[in-house]
């Protein structure tokens, strides 16, 4: 496909991969929906009358809100005609917008002049656990091999509810949180700032469609239908007072200080070419999470730690989300089966997502296995949980046949804790 | 005080309570803020430009909304001003309602004509674990009598994200749900209906005051700024669900089957008068978790339950606000102490309430104790857990001086699970 922004073939943002995302500049501070090509962003409120397909023409107007959960609240079928729109306009060989110099004046935005927004207001969000790595890594570290993984684990995708309106967009700097920890077992807890500042490795995707009704669960063969798009996901963890409070009922305070997103939404479409197969499940989970269709992709994802005032960043893991052992339609019929209802704009989220090696794991806690080891920077420091100027930055990608679909780094600096 | 609008001493809603609510009729389908008083419903959209103090002139439109979400997000001051004009304007002596009978007709709908809907949208739901007789019952069942509490329980108030969208109001139905149960210890889990349904008899207040900053906690000292009244709630739980799903995570699918709370929202300033000294606190708390005034309150809670084709409804509880250990401003506090944002309309729930006699357990299961021993009804049925067709009924309700304040039931019936 070939498109008349001119873009370099290892681009992020080819038109291969048309994410959404929503942005506002200096001179026009409303939020608006935008599509990254090349280094420039598609303003979509600028172009929405040329979306006259049969399933958009009538509610253009999802492309002049200040979010995209409306045009996620569409279906699958008005996406597709989106994309299929949107190439058709892209292309080389299209003149309607390529010679028409006016509107592409108004309709193009170079990205660095764009200041990213969070892509939907997010209803709910929730964090699986779906890395058999990541769960075994943690398993091992905190019981024993043998006991690594808790019993529902291989029948059930784990997840908990998590907190909404922390989850912020790429560039939000996350402070330190203070909170309550043990720093001796069986002595009395602490109060004061974290100690084990950590990251965690995640993809997280929109669920997309009408809302469903209280009572009535995602069957697994609708599940596709619902699910939008995908963004890279940092769930800044606070290891030391996770531990501490998590007893019985999950993380709280710990995760509740902030969770970054990727600015722009990568489309299920724009990964079909990057499917691999599932996981192999042993054993069979329960019909109402089968599916036999792969719903897993080849997203490499990759972590780089660049301290303060370092001039060098470090890639301390490379990993990818094919990992994963529950899959995305899994995730999203098991959060429903007891009659849960999803909105369009809720965020699920993967869980940490390690691979099998040591160079592969999706946090500090596994990294340095839990404070044993340090890991190495470029700048001859050494990490085994973030410190304070510490700057993260996630990446997605997938390469296609000369082509890369990328996903807009996650990006996310630690500030010091406030005073207390 | 005396109202123009006439109604018993028994009511729950005389001129001392004035509760929020989002109400519509079958003549004007619109959500619409409106104030329960005596057995009428005062349609604020109609007396919007009544409210003509200095921090509400301006701000008009907040009675014009659907929801009470920009209402609660005004200030103490705002609410304040609201209560006090709308005890000015329903009290005997003030003609601007009472005689002007034209406005009157627009202004008053009989409750038994309005259908009551959520009184905000909901942005995030937290459910705590506040009442010691509550979690010393669950942790006696289910580890021993010395180990009942966990280390963290009397150190910080232990709670967890819950699903807003889940969140719904009395008089909804409620499915019982399908899910995964470990029946027999050791062996595989099973799929089908939920066999220990169960209510949860909880109080929840709705977060108030302009958005914070994530980053910057709620100083316990600003928290009754930031509660701006409370519901009765009932979290409707799947025990054999949430056994086998909850570790290490926490309560998932067990939960998002449904919350019910009452439409009613009672403020914190009709809940003064019942204020009473807070739960003794041993330990002492963390400085952050610190206040000396009383925040905790005498709100008499009872469960009724009717079984389908009864027509006697028996009250299988008697319990009371005051048994909880942390209060609703420690549960703020801790929430936030991270950094978490909150935003107005964010519902935060106590936990089930529980009391220390047998007959103030706030859930069947431990009414049931863990279904050891029947419960008996008034119709000669008995029950261990929840069956379908009950009508679980909870009601709160503050006795005064010659006055009840009183917080509307919170009322759902279980229905038959989907087919598989
Ligand atoms: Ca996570
Ligand atoms: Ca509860
Ligand atoms: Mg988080
Ligand atoms: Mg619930
Ligand atoms: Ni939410």
């Amino acid at each position: 496909m070939k498109c008349f922004v001119d873009y370099p073939a290892s681009c992020h943002f080819p038109i291969e991969n048309l994410p959404y995302g929503v942005f506002s500049t200096v001179q026009d501070p409303i939020h608006r929906i935008g599509v990254a090509i090349g280094d420039l962003v598609l303003d979509l409120k600028e172009i929405s009358h040329l979306f006259d397909g049969p399933h958009l023409k009538t509610v253009q107007h999802v492309f002049k809100e200040t979010t995209l959960n409306s045009f996620m609240g569409l279906n699958c079928a008005a996406w597709k005609e989106a994309r299929d729109k949107l190439q058709s306009l892209l292309s080389a060989d299209n003149p309607t917008l390529a010679n028409n110099a006016a509107l592409r004046t108004k309709a193009f935005v170079p990205q660095s002049q764009a200041t990213m927004h969070l892509p939907a207001r997010i209803g709910d969000y929730t964090d699986f656990y779906s890395s058999i790595h990541h769960a075994m890594n943690v398993g091992i570290m905190f019981r024993s091999k043998e006991n690594a993984l808790m019993p529902n684990w291989k029948y059930l995708p784990v997840g908990y509810h998590g907190r909404a309106s922390s989850v912020v967009v790429s560039g939000t700097p996350i402070k330190r949180p203070n909170g309550q920890t043990l720093p001796v077992e069986g002595q009395a807890p602490v109060y004061g700032s974290c100690k084990l500042m950590d990251f965690e490795l995640e993809m997280a995707f929109f669920v997309g469609g009408p809302p469903t009704q209280l009572g009535e669960p995602v069957d697994i063969k609708k599940a596709q239908e619902r699910i939008f798009g995908f963004v890279v996901m940092n769930d800044w963890s606070a290891r030391d007072i996770q531990k501490w409070e998590y007893v019985p009922l999950g993380p709280f305070t710990a995760k509740n200080l902030g969770t970054t997103i990727s600015p722009w939404v990568v489309t299920t479409f724009a990964l079909e070419p990057f499917k691999v197969n599932n996981f192999q499940q042993e054993p069979k989970p329960f019909e109402y999470l089968v599916h036999d269709d792969p719903f897993n992709f080849d997203i490499k994802l990759q972590v780089d730690i660049a301290p303060k005032n370092a001039n060098t960043s470090t890639t301390v893991c490379r990993s990818n989300y094919r990992y994963l052992y529950w899959t995305a339609k899994q995730q999203l019929a098991h959060h429903t089966v007891t009659g849960c209802n999803v909105n369009p704009g809720d965020l699920l989220a993967s869980g940490t997502i390690s691979g099998d090696t040591s160079d592969s794991f999706g946090s500090m806690l596994e990294l340095s296995w839990k404070g044993s080891k340090t890991v190495d920077l470029m700048n001859g420091e050494q990490r085994k949980f973030l410190q304070d100027g510490d700057t993260v930055v996630m990446k997605g990608f997938c390469e296609g046949n000369g082509f890369t679909v990328g996903f807009g780094d996650c990006v996310g600096t630690i500030l010091p804790a406030n005073k207390m």
